[in-house]
């Protein structure tokens, strides 16, 4: 299971909700840890936090504000997308009831990272553009890419999620998160139930890449020469 | 120079501003943007688009508009780390100094990435906690990132920059991006006027993680077993 190829880890980076409870060894967890510390930030300046989370009360207090969030979200996916059928209605029940498995399960799973960064610490390009801002994820989601890249490499599962976030004021408080800084993301780690990492279903780079011009097919789509 | 280990890419992820004009091999940019479509985003909905620009003129104009804010950027930072001094202050001007080869050159870089997203495609969970949001980010920075390590791999250099969306209106227009996406990013991508990728300088983990509760020190942190 230990993948250390970049481009095969990135091809089988699965979204993993179903986690055991057994642990994670500590030099396993540090070399995930020091991946998430190697990515590039907006000056170098690594504004970001993250709080592992071992201690059982903890994990099941973040447990119940995800389930808060989590249930209300997955019933309304599954209002909302009535007419799926045959593979990919299985294919979306499959995702929701891992989630389901995920939001009861928190307190089991081994480790549960919260993602912090500094909330007004940030250059942020997009605020004036009337539309919700992003490039301030330009400076925290590289790490968690990395952390979650080195997850797969080591065998460990994981997946990034930012339900949580609706719930930040609560997080903050549980967590002793300082009032200036702000929650991101939170991704639980633990070894598989299931089968784990594997392919993944991607749109092709010809449906996600145009050259010069929106809308112009890419010419380096091709086959590899 | 290429380096597909993914603990070693990572490591030696440098941002590298100063690029050759010399053109960038198909194959090479196929396994580059590929890498982008592994990337998780939320839901798998992939809601973000790259435009790969080669055509000159086209760079030469993001040139023009990215120019307008690095200059005076570069200046207000020169101007308000008026005491750094010694290694750091060479190591500030030595970026900078990159920083305006970048702008003066985009033009003769060979291929110019800008990122996109639908702007109102995005699950965002953080609009609600009285302070700038981040959270759209977490659909697309990950991808950006699997770029950037794929570049790394394949010994091409680039940075993530995200000034240029100062400009989204005018970028827009330039690209043709249609009214309900937006400009995340701009990473040029060619190979290195100098040395290229090397190490990097960043905090350790027990700088960045902490254990259970903010500002307790992590225990996994400790040299690997």
């Amino acid at each position: 299971m230990i993948e250390t190829n970049l481009y095969e880890a990135m091809r089988t980076q699965r979204a993993i909700r179903r986690l055991r409870p057994d642990p994670i060894p500590d030099d396993v967890l540090h070399r995930i840890f020091e991946a998430a510390t190697y990515a590039p930030t907006g000056g170098n300046r690594q504004v970001w936090r993250m709080i592992a989370v071992w201690d059982t009360s903890t994990k099941q207090q973040l447990g119940r504000l995800y389930a808060k969030h989590w249930l209300p979200y997955a019933e309304n996916f599954r209002k909302t997308n009535p007419d799926t059928s045959g593979d990919a209605a299985a294919a979306m029940e499959r995702t929701l009831a891992a989630g389901d498995h995920l939001a009861a399960n928190l307190g089991n799973i081994p480790v549960v990272v919260i993602v912090c960064f500094e909330a007004y610490g940030l250059a942020v390009t997009d605020v004036d553009q009337g539309r919700i801002p992003v490039v301030g994820g330009g400076s925290i989601y590289p790490a968690v890419q990395n952390l979650m890249l080195a997850a797969r490499a080591e065998g460990v599962g994981c997946v990034l999620t930012t339900l949580l976030c609706m719930s930040e004021p609560e997080v903050k408080k549980l967590l002793n998160i300082p009032e200036d800084w702000a929650t991101a993301a939170m991704v639980p780690l633990g070894y598989s139930v299931g089968v784990g990492y594997g392919p993944i279903s991607r749109k092709p780079v010809e449906d996600l890449f145009f050259q010069d011009s929106w809308g112009q097919p890419i010419d380096a789509a091709g086959e590899p020469q």
